[in-house]
C-alpha cells in the first residue's frame, strides 16, 4: 500500500479472524518498532511477543475489560520499556519512545493486511503491575502497551479519512 | 513510496534547504497527526505550526542546543498535549497520545519527500516551561515535542535498514 494512503486509512481493528500471523510478518513488525527514532538513539523498549491463547487470555484479564479483544488476536505484543537503557537525564522519555515503536508497528502491521487495536497500560499503574507480575517482568522493564494483532474478521472498504479540524492547529501563535 | 519502505527508510534530517514546505503538505502532515488512535479517541492534542524564521529561532534556543537544526528548517511543529481534553481518569495518557501523532506526521511527511528531526521537550521541564513562556500557552496545553521539517539539503541513497535486534524480542515469556 502507499504510504499516505496506509497512515490515512489505518483504523483500530478488534475482530480477528481465528488465523495465526506468519512468524516473517510477525518479525517484520517487530522491526519497524526497531525502526522508529528513540530519545538520544536509546532505543530503550523491548517486546515480548504472545501468541499462546491460554497466556493470551490472561495477558487481556491483566489489561482491564476493553482488552478482551486480545483473547481472539493472533498474538500480542507487549510494549515495555527498558529503564536500564533509558536516558539518564530524562529517563521518561521512555513513555514517548514506546509509544513511537508502538505506532510503527501498527502501521506496518496495516501495510501488511494485519489489524490491530491498542490497549493502553501505561499510565494505569494496576494494569503495569499485572502485567509485570504475569511475566514476572525484571524490575528495569516497564510495561508500557499492549496490542492486539490478527487478520481482520471482516473486510470493510476503507475509506482515506482527513480528520483535521481546523480548531486544533494555531499558526505562528496561539 | 510504498507504505512499508517509508517506515523502513525513515531518518532523522538535520539540514534543511532554504525553502518553503507547500501549504498544502503542511496541512496533509497536520492530518495526518490527526489520524492516529488516542486513548478513548481523546484527541488530546493540539499543535502550533512556525514558519517564521525569528519564531523559529526562538523556539530553537527554548529547547536546548541540539535544536538549533531548527533555526533553518522550513517550518517546526510544536506538538501539546490538551489536559481539558484528556482521559480524566489516566490524563497521562496524553503523552503516548502526542507521540503517535508526532510519528504519524513525520512519517507522512517523509513519504511526501519531506525531512524532519524530533526534538525533545517533555519530560525536561525547564524546556516544557520555555516553550508554554514562549507562546503563551493556556495551561492546559502542555508542550510535548518540537519537531522540525523542511527538504532535506542532501539527497542521500536511501537504504531499507534492519534495524531488528534478537535480544530485544521475548517470545512466550520473558
Amino acid at each position: 500500500m502507499e504510504a499516505i494512503e496506509n497512515i490515512f486509512t489505518r483504523k483500530s481493528v478488534r475482530n480477528f479472524k481465528n488465523i495465526p500471523v506468519e512468524k516473517d510478518k510477525i518479525r517484520k513488525i517487530l522491526s519497524a518498532g526497531m525502526s522508529g527514532p528513540s530519545c538520544v538513539n536509546a532505543r530503550d523498549w523491548s517486546f515480548l511477543v504472545i501468541t499462546n491463547k491460554e497466556k493470551l487470555s490472561k495477558m487481556a484479564d491483566a489489561n482491564g475489560r476493553y482488552a478482551r479483544h486480545l483473547k481472539k488476536a493472533a498474538f500480542g505484543i507487549l510494549v515495555c520499556g527498558d529503564l536500564e537503557r533509558a536516558y539518564s537525564e530524562a529517563e521518561d522519555y521512555w513513555v514517548i519512545d514506546g509509544a513511537i515503536a508502538a505506532q510503527n508497528m501498527i502501521l506496518c502491521a496495516h501495510a501488511l493486511g494485519i489489524g490491530s487495536v491498542w490497549l493502553g497500560t501505561w499510565p494505569q499503574m494496576d494494569r503495569v503491575k499485572n502485567q509485570a507480575e504475569l511475566f514476572s517482568l525484571p524490575d528495569h522493564i516497564v510495561p508500557h502497551s499492549v496490542i492486539a494483532f490478527g487478520y481482520p474478521e471482516e473486510e470493510k472498504p476503507e475509506e482515506d479519512r482527513d480528520l483535521y479540524e481546523e480548531d486544533r492547529v494555531h499558526f505562528e501563535e496561539w
